[in-house]
């Protein structure tokens, strides 16, 4: 017979978990003893905001991820990082311990609790696709299967809360785990097909826009063959950024209206068919609604919806037409000669001459220095801001992956993502560019990498406050003290540190970290209060003019 | 004509209020500009979480506290500050800034937005006692009134929603701001207040339980009245210590059932006639379940209830109640010589011995010595753990303060509430007990302290771990990377560190911290990992049987 506990860390296992990120308290202590003999491994970290960020990071890149909280005190304190789950489409299962249900009923003001005992999964069902109290033996199984199954399919967060007197309860025998199979309606699919193929080999110019769903559903691989297949350039949106390699030779660079580089916004808006494939139509995704994309011109497939023109289908997975479009007989177009990849390298003469002695760093030199640094096992992190407007720029090889809260937008999330997205994948370093305010918030989990042997590269890009606010309304408020990161080193006994405040500088800072790959390596990039990449340029003026 | 965000600032300010906690983001921009352009201050902290500790604990101070955030990836950062706002009855308005009405109209996906737009109103109707969205001018000054009015009045927090593009329109013209005055239904309270004083002056051992509403709602005056009026001897809870001086000569020590001090234990529950003032019934507060309280004897007076007995009375106000036993002919006692207030320090032999040289220091050694370290000046914050535990038996005395989780104890409160206390009151020197666990949460706005000058004594007591859940059930998740918190100074250019191991270099340590009065100093306290309070002891044995 099987406890409620156990199946839950089977279940988790065969989707493919190996690690839990949390931070324990005596209503979750039972359930992390269980993990801890299993073969799942807790990771714990400083703050729990760190370990929703991590397994946010970890879901992005596994398919599935798991903060393990306790009650309240725990779990509140992920709301922020399970909303932004939510928004961007990442697979986290929350497990929250709670008061055992025996004690509830006897007991009005446990330790914790804030209304009622319900108000912890009230506040979660805001922010999840499914949640689930696990009180009662008889359903636990199912429900665990439901939630789980749930994650999967809307790739968002959900929710499991766990009474502490229920962990080691059994269930139902002889349960077998729910598989669902769930399939596209076989008129609509086929009704679509016919009518995306003839949009498409009509078309004089058409383009892909990649975004961020192709990697939730794990479809880089069935992008490439449509690409390949076809010779249609592809443009990503900043969220979709590096979902196929920019060596690509069709890759056209990121889409974001007037926001982004002008000649992939005219390739785009001039197109007679623009297929969106698995896209987030936010305002940051946009380029603050500056996209100009003609609903007639465009086919838009998502797991929300699929259009073609101006008709809806109804029933239509987003796989089955993804795949569809694979099989489908699409012409195969010339490639046309365009700027290769490293062309996008745009502006890098100040790196290719090398860098000047004594010269004062930019943001600008520091993004085109970064490109000569991206390898194949890198995976590049960017926080909120200059880190993020100025990462759209760099040159993602083959299989580098991009992590961002692009569209949410919640500071502090680079450094605890990198330590989920190195303990999702050891073969991945990370390199985090993070502004010293989202540093600020959260960069302490540098002591989770020391912890278990991680080796991020961190960039602090250090101007003394919330650099992108000071382009929309300066004041006050957006100043910060600073701190001397590059000295963090002699606070964690590990690590190493450099303080760059010149071209030659972050030069040897970067070559020397390259080599430092026993622990993680900050680099404080000390830049003028005002200095900015041309993105944030572009996209302050535009923010400026909302307030 | 008065604008909503004028309207706003102005009741705060009319309400006590002279600063506010929080960190600036697009959606809140408007309205940062207009409070910096006031009278009011904005005090910026490292992160969100850090914000809204800071804001509760000037809330339990000054009677109304704010935390202003952006909306989202602010607002959704201090939900788990806010709960513990509610849980333990403290006035923080949560002011976020949100998307504006129009543009939520024609944008179905603006950045930082979760599910809908009305998704973190949802969330945080579940963490405060009144909320409202000021989206329409007609109402918004009215609204503002109302939510204010429940903060103040029910002592838990509220939220207010400000979409930006409302904070420069005007309100209705000639607006009165609303007062209220609750009364009690006299009938109801001349009853209750003849059956409580003849069941107190009936009793042969009468005695007062005080609890932390009394701070809230202000009647510490009022509370040492009716102790030198009657000589009736009080204990507090932990929630409720120092809710007056221990040095009064009736003050018994802390009632925690069997968690506390036998003596008290035994005082309180042989007692026929409990006056229970303010009280929070709490797991922790009655020492786990241990508190024998006899309904039959006890009086039991707070905001929520009042009963006499198994008598209950409705639509009686807490402090009309109160000030009516203040003012009631009660029997004046004759005042039993029992230990004074400096026999508390049970156990401080070692002290006054002085330091034993190369003795290593334990957790009984490090409360002892705090004693003498205490001033008129003082607020004691103690965070969650052994902070908390062992300062039950630290010695307040007059005047001094002291503030803790000490029911919802969410770990990671003592730094940023000690900021808080020290901006609601300059003259206040914050003494702060803090494990390393929750320093590593949000022990970083010691970066906010040296931007705003102050001066908090920062006590680590480091046992690299989560040393309460030792006790409880061990495993390696309760394991903490060693931090050299005592070098924290170089980071920020600025404080005072000292590391300390012996009896001997803590005596120096403190005595050094005293005098400096510039900055932050933090003790680093190498503890031996299984090393604990006796109050510890006794929890820790409680909580194992729970698991």
């Amino acid at each position: 017979m099987k406890t409620i506990g156990s199946y839950l860390i089977e279940r988790l296992q065969a989707f493919g978990v190996q690690h839990l990120f949390g931070i324990p308290g005596d209503y979750v202590l039972g359930f992390y003893d269980l993990v801890t003999h299993s073969k799942l491994e807790m990771i714990t970290t400083s703050d729990e905001q760190g370990a929703g960020f991590a397994a946010d990071a970890y879901a992005r890149l596994r398919g599935l991820g798991v903060v393990c909280v306790t009650y309240c005190v725990g779990g509140l304190k992920v709301a922020n990082t399970t909303a932004e789950a939510y928004a961007e489409k990442s697979p986290v299962v929350v497990i929250s311990g709670a008061p055992g249900m025996r004690e509830r009923e006897i007991n009005p003001l446990l330790h914790h609790k804030v209304k009622e005992y319900e108000t912890q999964k009230k506040v979660f069902e805001q922010l999840t696709v499914a949640s689930t109290v696990l009180n009662d033996p008889q359903t636990a199984f199912q429900e665990i299967d439901r939630i789980l199954h749930a994650a999967l399919r809307f790739k968002r967060p959900v929710y499991i809360e766990l009474p502490r007197d229920m962990v080691n309860v059994c269930g139902i025998a002889h349960h077998a785990p729910m598989v669902i199979h769930e399939e596209s309606d076989p008129g609509t699919l086929n009704a679509a097909m016919v009518e995306a193929v003839d949009k498409i080999n009509k078309a004089r110019q058409p383009v892909i826009v990649a975004d961020v769903e192709i990697h939730r559903f794990g479809l880089q691989e069935a992008l490439l063959q449509l690409l390949e297949k076809t010779n249609v350039p592809f443009a990503t949106t900043i969220l979709g950024k590096s979902v196929v390699g920019e060596q690509h030779p069709g890759y056209l660079g990121v889409y974001e209206g007037a926001m982004g580089r002008e000649e992939v916004r005219e390739y785009v808006e001039s197109s007679d068919c623009v297929l969106l494939l698995g896209a987030f139509m936010t305002d940051i995704n946009l380029g603050i609604y500056t996209a100009q994309l003609d609903t007639s011109r465009c086919i838009n497939a998502s797991s929300e919806k699929l259009s073609i023109g101006y008709h809806c289908f109804e029933g239509v997975r987003f796989k089955d037409f993804f795949r569809g479009l694979v099989a489908a007989n699409l012409k195969t177009r010339k490639l046309k000669k365009r700027r290769s990849g490293s062309d996008h390298k745009a502006g890098s003469d100040n790196c290719q001459s090398g860098p000047r002695v004594g010269e004062r760093i930019t943001v600008k030199y520091l993004f085109n220095r970064l490109n000569s640094f991206l390898e194949d096992d890198t995976i590049v992190v960017a926080d909120v801001g200059d880190a993020l407007f100025g990462a759209a720029d760099l040159f993602i090889r083959h299989r580098t992956e991009f992590l961002s809260p692009a569209y949410y937008t919640s500071m502090g999330f680079a450094v605890p993502a990198a330590i989920g997205a190195e303990i999702a994948d050891r073969r991945l370093r990370p390199l985090v560019l993070v502004g010293d305010g989202a540093f600020q918030m959260t960069g302490m989990e540098l002591s989770t990498a020391v912890r278990y042997n991680l080796r991020p590269v961190v960039v602090v890009l250090n101007n003394s406050g919330y650099g992108t606010e000071r382009h929309i309304q300066d004041g006050p408020y957006n100043d910060l003290l600073r701190w001397n990161y590059h000295r963090l080193p002699d606070i964690f006994g590990a690590g190493r540190g450099w303080l760059v405040e010149t071209e030659e500088q972050f030069d040897a800072a970067l070559t020397e970290a390259a080599d430092h790959t026993r622990s993680f390596s900050l680099i404080d990039v000390r830049l003028e209060p005002m200095d900015r990449s041309p993105a944030l340029e572009r996209l302050a003026n535009r923010l400026a003019k909302r307030l």
